[in-house]
């Protein structure tokens, strides 16, 4: 039988199913008696969750990264839904599944992959296409590439949200070259492909999202020139020649500058017509993506505004309920 | 017999030709003595030029606007082309065609301005079809914006310049639309024909390219919000209904918002999916046309790099000839 | 009988008063029963209220913006006054008086209105003189211009405020361009009187203050020009002639330069005379009735400082008594 | 007989005048031949000369900052009027008027100083009319503080031009405090003569018009401060109590936030109200000054623009004649 | 018998010990009752405090910066220990001894004292010399300066920070100009002294940490230029002779310039090698100290990472303990 | 017998001297005759040449980068020194020596390579030893680290350049550790030795100074990790074991995040206490190096100041003779 998602909790249900622990805090409330304080979550979202009279031994049998089988039930608190928990149980992580637990592209992963094949693979520059090929051969990086979220919060933060803004931006990139005749094909779609492959080091995503110590201390740009260096390495294997340095130069141009300005933490300006190509293209896709998922997941339907979004600087607008399907006005 | 035009003059010419002039400076030398210093211009470029021995009753003969047929010899000075006149006189007007005098879009306007009425005569959206519609009957308004240039010195800067920029990001909207499923298509088209409008009015580009007083003091973001207001107006008489509120709103909005950021000069940051979808998409169809044409007019040969650009803030790398020519066009 | 007022309420008072409702949220506390906690206010200010064990169908009889009548006692609750609600009753907002319910000028309305009216119709240039009184015979224009605020929660943040504003910055005006000869006087005066006339239709300030869905996707500045040209082509049929073209574009310029920086939201820096002296005028009344209110309100007595304020960047020296009323020491 | 100034000479006039040296440059031609290059002003302007021909012993003669009598012709050179010169003598200083050769203020340097000493004595305040006191017996004091211009090149950048700008600063408070009731108004009026008094010694303007190392290294701000440190603690003497600290306080705290702004130079934003008023009426006074300046003294009369302005970054509008005169008070 | 200090403290501890008042509010519970929340504080910490059912006439009792003898008991309450109290009685401030109660520089004051004389004293410019002298003999500076913190949160944030500061950059001043032989040591060693002295009238430290109004409204920078020029006309009677002005003026530039950039409140840049010396020198010392001291006092062993740190815009890494103590594996 | 450096030139100096060419063009002058001119240096400094009535063919013989033998005489032109030509011959390269045409450090290269290696070799900890070991035992990185300079342009900018600026930091660094005792002092000298080493590719500096492609388009930061990870690969086969991953992470982000802020092209903050005090000493070295260039080469003696630095943002103070040489007042 299939479990009961977060997003299908309401006030007042029974509760009786597996979680992934996010957060763990014990706490003691005004008469120093502790209790515990979580927050749970399976790929639809997360919720709170408290355990009150809880003991230090008990918070002790798990942490955050764990699965917890729990019974309780739900109320709503200050507008948000949480579980007042009567049990818990540490599960043992081998009896889950655990892509019910972290938040998932929508997209099927296997069909977003294959699309990057079929795209990358059709490029006619033999090092660009060898060098391709020398990732999309290598298993590890395939399933990072295809498990990593793009970012930890921002646009695309789910399991193989990477591939998906990968895969999409390819997309638009096919569509338009034919308009922009200076813009080298081969070079742009192999920036595309490169330009985030440090996300998959420098994000931790196994069973929740953060940053790993490399991705804070050296960020995903030098992490991307390093791996990139390492394939270009083999390039050479495949191709029978050395690969040329003036298109090494460009790719690591590419990767490096891609964020657009000093102030976003690319060391260099896109100085190439294929790295600014990349950098429009790639703000283009996370845009999108962004202002999409906070008009559409905003809980407060009745305002034509969602709330301020810090990382935005602004408020966004949803407007009138016609004006999204303006569709359904046609059909009626 | 055709002429002979300024990006065919090389050291040593006779020139027997007819040119616009750009600028005109009366000078004296150390001696005392006073000469002409003229920049004249044919739409494929411009060339300085000295007429010795000039007097202030001829200088006033003419103003910058004004054609003049000269005649005499051109020299390299210090790196530049220039004409030492031997005599000039002022043309009649009627007597030249204005079309070979300023730089002119190197694609057939007519073609591009089919493609527009194509692209948005298709939509379905009522209202927002007739108020294009208003637009494009408006034979004064078609004229201007098919010979309007979208900059005075950046991208765009030629007759025509203006509409091969519209329909360059329409034919990429219509293309990408498809991975971007929440855009609204319609609402998409619309705000990129009318985002630069203001342009026909903000710069004047009858026989050379400047700013407008109005282009100027209020800019035209704000004049094509005024533009937009008037022809919305009209578009009640061809729908028969009033145009809906909240859509004139999302179109002024994408007008004021399109240049992204207060210190760009929009009032207002982007707020809606279409408007941000627009913001990047102006900015890639602006700077793939800067890079390029920086790249490909840069006529230091053997440079790997374009001298630094004051607006970009950078220099623009080249690279070699054989990075220029990808192998496979060769081996066709 | 006269109401008591929000500045009027102690510790331990019964209320049983009518008040306007400005914010309303359904709570949950501890123990999953709900609660009311709502924001009521009147023209002298806003008290916190709540009402224990609150059901959703009473939550659903009102919402912000309506009128209730309720009883309950004062207590202060963490540093602030909050009603503890016994009883409440939807009132029928035709049995109250809207203007006791937000905060007004303390200034005579019509007064100001005399006042407006005196400077800008004294001034000389006929155009100008016609566009005013264009303006003033609009009496939907004058409603809501004498009624609305100039800012939401800033300077003269209370009905009648942007007439209070705008009159007094015409006071100054008329004083000091004695002293700047070269300063077109009847230009600079309705410059003032039309700088942010876009704020009558910016913000919303019939029941509690807000910002339109036109206000936050275009702005005052650009819906001012707007509302200029409305009235400017009404203004030929009083004076028989056509408004001069410079004119209107040294008005507009003034409107969407006032700013005085792209950074504050105006699209082009002030490149006239009237327009700089209009920036600095505008900002000196708004930077001295904000001081003046912080310092004033501020509740903490003894302090010799306010709290930092976000928006002004730092905190207000309000020093010893004695520096406040120098008179007294004078007299004494 | 009275001399022929700089803003008299025209094309081909024969000059034999005296002039104060701005700057000298001794140059060699392509042939190795030398020649003075000199910048000579008198209080209307300045102009270039040339003496061909010129010796190392003639250039060791005078030094910028001397008089020359020179004999020579005028000519257009690159746009600009400049004297050949054909004789040049050394001047005994005390044989010229020093006042015929710096830029003066156009008014009457007497009448200001008796309007700042009407405006300020009139003060009720006894601590502060005292320090005003303390500075106007002061006489080395009042001669550099009449003598001194604002600015080296900005606004009043003439001599008495520190003293025109505080009395027109002055007569503006004196108006508009009315207005401003919460306002302390000896304390303003205190402030504002007060604000630039560093530049006395910020600058050096005797002959020509400089910063001296001390206003480089320290900067008129803190060195007002001490100068009003230094005059407090005689105030004492004429009251025969001590200065309240907080009014000295308030007093310091004007000057060093006057600029209103750390990038300006402030080290603290303005946090009382007569500082953040001193700060909107100096800025405002010192723009209009420089549109004016800038609006009037643009010698190409048949453009609408000035050229561009760098240290305001922007051009100014200075429209058609018409504009400039509106007909109506000729007509009257 | 010795106090507990606060950093002593752990959760279900009795407490009947003397702390200083850090900060004191009166609050209600959602019942109206009434409660006191305290910060109290030694010299090692502060710690929360509670008394339930408290009364207005107690709360009146005593304010922050007394001293009280409290009875009650720890327990740890949302991550942090608090005190519940069940008595507290007003100290007299002469029974207690003040350094117990405020945080203090774990380095010997007097030695350090000792260590600024050597190395100061040993200058050989005689006016730099006699000018420090006349600092060290008046005995209230130097009560005030060996008492200040550098400041009242962030780097030497405790009493006898400032000296602690200083003569750590004394000290590194000391070893380094060997490698800089054209920097003045005299008058970088003197520079470094007077840098901050500023801050001794500009901070508050007798019984808790704060700014002086004078602190807020002028600034440490302009204060130490004011105390410089006191001490510097007293110097003359030291050496007999008038102290050199440029040396002066070098002197009250470093004060001035030794934040670095106008936008952290340095009214000018560094222009002198000195100066650029000092600011850097600062720098380094006040950071190593504030890193040192988030990643030393981090209370949460386990992560590799201090929380984000505003003041400083970044977390701090920690990482794994091997690498804090690398000694310990060496001598393993 | 030895050769007449650039700095031993004067006016009127007969010259028959090697030079390297730093810029040739050919141009013409008024009268359409062609000329050359010329940027010739040796180590000393670098000097305009010019060459009358050239021809395309003598220009076409040899290029920037190759030695000319030239006859002529020097001249001053405006206020620079050029030689006027009458002969020149090309060089064979073989037949001068190098490092008699690039500025050189003035300190003994072998010298400061054996103070690096002192240093180096006598830290403790294993891996950090035998990694700088692998750089020091690599010829080619030998050879390039000890010609490099630190800059094109602003500090060290001469052959030994940056290996001057990395021993004295070292140098510094080791004298001030002391202080510092939480800062890991084998960390922090391996971070000064690395953080610069990407400039050996970064720059080109055989026959004059110039960036390569790869170091406009990459940047040393991120070359300077590749370079790093390159030597610590084989870092292992010394010590028998791998690299600790955490030490290598903090390598990097030292170098990463050396430039301290992302708008000086660091893509992360210093987020260790060794990367921000390798940050500080860095720039103090840099720009104490940058200050007493300017201050000691300014040609203007009788100016107390230097000309304005543009990279500087500043002009620097000189002050008098006296301050400069303190020492001789003394011993006088």
């Amino acid at each position: 039988m299939s479990r009961r998602y977060v997003n299908q909790l309401s006030h007042g249900d029974s509760v009786d199913e597996a979680f992934l622990v996010a957060d763990k805090q014990l706490r003691a409330n005004r008469q120093g008696n502790l209790y515990l304080q979580l927050e749970l979550r399976d790929k639809t979202g997360s919720v709170g969750a408290r355990l009150w009279n809880a003991t230090e031994e008990l918070a002790r049998t798990f942490e955050p990264g764990d699965y917890l089988l729990v019974r309780g039930k739900t109320q709503i608190f200050q507008g948000s839904l949480q579980i007042i928990l009567t049990h818990l149980d540490v599960l043992d992580p081998t009896r889950v599944e655990p892509e019910d637990f972290l938040p998932q592209s929508s997209q099927n992963v296997a069909k977003l992959f294959n699309r990057l094949r079929e795209l990358l693979l059709a490029m006619h520059e033999p090092h660009l296409r060898a060098l391709v090929e020398c990732f999309l051969i290598d298993e590890e990086f395939v399933a990072k590439f295809t498990a990593a979220p793009a970012g930890i919060k921002n646009h695309h933060a789910y399991q193989g949200g990477l591939l998906e803004h990968v895969v999409n931006i390819l997309n638009v990139a096919d569509r338009i070259l034919e308009f922009y005749p200076e813009v080298d094909r081969d070079l742009l779609l192999t920036g595309v492909f490169l330009h985030d492959i440090g996300k998959i080091e420098e994000l931790s995503y196994e069973r929740s999202f953060a940053y790993t110590d490399e991705g804070q201390l050296v960020g995903h740009l030098v992490m991307g020139v390093e791996m990139l260096r390492d394939k270009v390495e083999r390039t050479a294997d495949l191709t029978g020649e050395p690969f040329p340095p003036e298109l090494l130069l460009r790719l690591k141009h590419m990767i490096v500058s891609h964020h657009g300005a000093l102030e976003y933490g690319s060391p260099k300006l896109p100085m190439t017509l294929e790295a600014v190509a990349l950098h429009y293209l790639d703000n283009l896709d996370a845009k999108i993506h962004t202002f999409g998922r906070e008009i559409r997941d905003d809980p407060v339907r009745e305002s034509t505004w969602t709330p301020f979004q810090q990382s935005l600087g602004r408020r966004l607008f949803k407007g009138t309920t016609a004006r999204d399907t303006p569709e359904g006005t046609d059909e009626a």
